[in-house]
């Protein structure tokens, strides 16, 4: 991108072209928008990329992220500590909160199996939650990682290691989303929900 | 966005989606993803944004955005300095260059008159562009503002200025994009381009 005038200008849009989903042209309206910004806004934006990196790591006890030595969730003693719920992105966690229903704690694993992208159990925080089962008096592992094959897999191989280990394993039901339309269902989840059907 | 488990991610998320076009769940990406960079790229892009801000400021020739005293273009001797190219942004400057076939300089207005918003000739830098053509020898003036309203307004007000001090001012053409589809141009644009229809 030659055609900046401003090395700064071109080092700053290269930075948003650098995040996923920002092409070339999103990326230079970015780094307007930022230049145009009153100046103790783009402190406010620079110093929030530092303070995030910086304050920001996992919980001690289910891997999410934090910027306290435990997170609001495993802190809070009037959540069910016997349940865990086994996402894999932290983003999954905010995604559960959201249904108001979920009173357990989690654990962040922080990706999924894929052995063609060299992610094994070792890069997962497998280790940290077996650790927390023995440690600790657990009842019920809820496997929600992503109805995708890397998902399914990591399931399968966490679900191998617990059961030894006398602990309930359950799954997130598949099934039709909820204001979908039958007719736009794929034929697996369509099979899935079949195959879980309940009686009315 | 209470469900953010840490504060440090949730401000950052809220920057994201400051900018344009950055709804709720891409900044939460983005904010993700920046946390998972390594540190240097974190420390380099959020010294790109305080660099770009501290050390870009308008061109003293042609208001373009610099961080030098003159831009590039205004800086090369080889460029037509008695050819003025007028637009509304510093963006539209890149887009004509990308061309490269205009050889004349620039002069950026930083926006187009829009009484309604507020926006009248003093906010733009009609007054350096005028404090321009007095001080050296300009044969022309193209007029390359946005073919809205606005655009329209403003090139209109300034060729207004210009042309009792003897200076040849022309605008853009107005026609159908190349590339484009006949059945898809407006009505508009349709009739501007038979009316500046040309001799094959």
């Amino acid at each position: 991108m030659s055609s900046y005038n401003a090395a700064p200008l071109a080092k700053l849009a290269e930075q948003f072209e650098r995040l996923p989903g920002i092409g070339n042209k999103t990326a230079q309206r970015l780094a307007y928008y930022v230049l145009k910004m009153p100046r103790e806004r783009a402190v406010e934006f620079s110093q929030a990329i530092m303070s995030a990196h910086d304050s920001i790591h996992y919980c001690k006890e289910c891997c999410n992220l934090t910027d306290k030595e435990k997170c609001s969730v495993c802190e809070n003693s009037r959540r069910d500590h016997s349940t865990i719920c086994v996402v894999e992105d932290p983003r999954d966690v905010m995604a559960v909160e959201r249904t108001q229903e979920y009173n357990g704690v989690y654990h962040v694993l922080h990706g999924a199996m894929s052995p063609l992208n060299g992610i094994g159990p070792e890069q997962l925080t497998i280790k940290e939650l077996l650790a927390r089962i023995q440690n600790s008096k657990v009842n019920e592992v809820i496997m929600a990682t992503n109805p995708t094959i890397e998902g399914e897999t990591t399931s399968m191989y966490i679900s191998k290691l617990l059961k030894p280990l006398g602990i309930k394993v359950t799954r997130l039901a598949y099934g039709i989303p909820v204001g979908g339309d039958l007719e736009y269902a794929d034929e697996v989840t369509l099979l899935r929900a079949l195959e879980g059907r309940s009686e009315m």
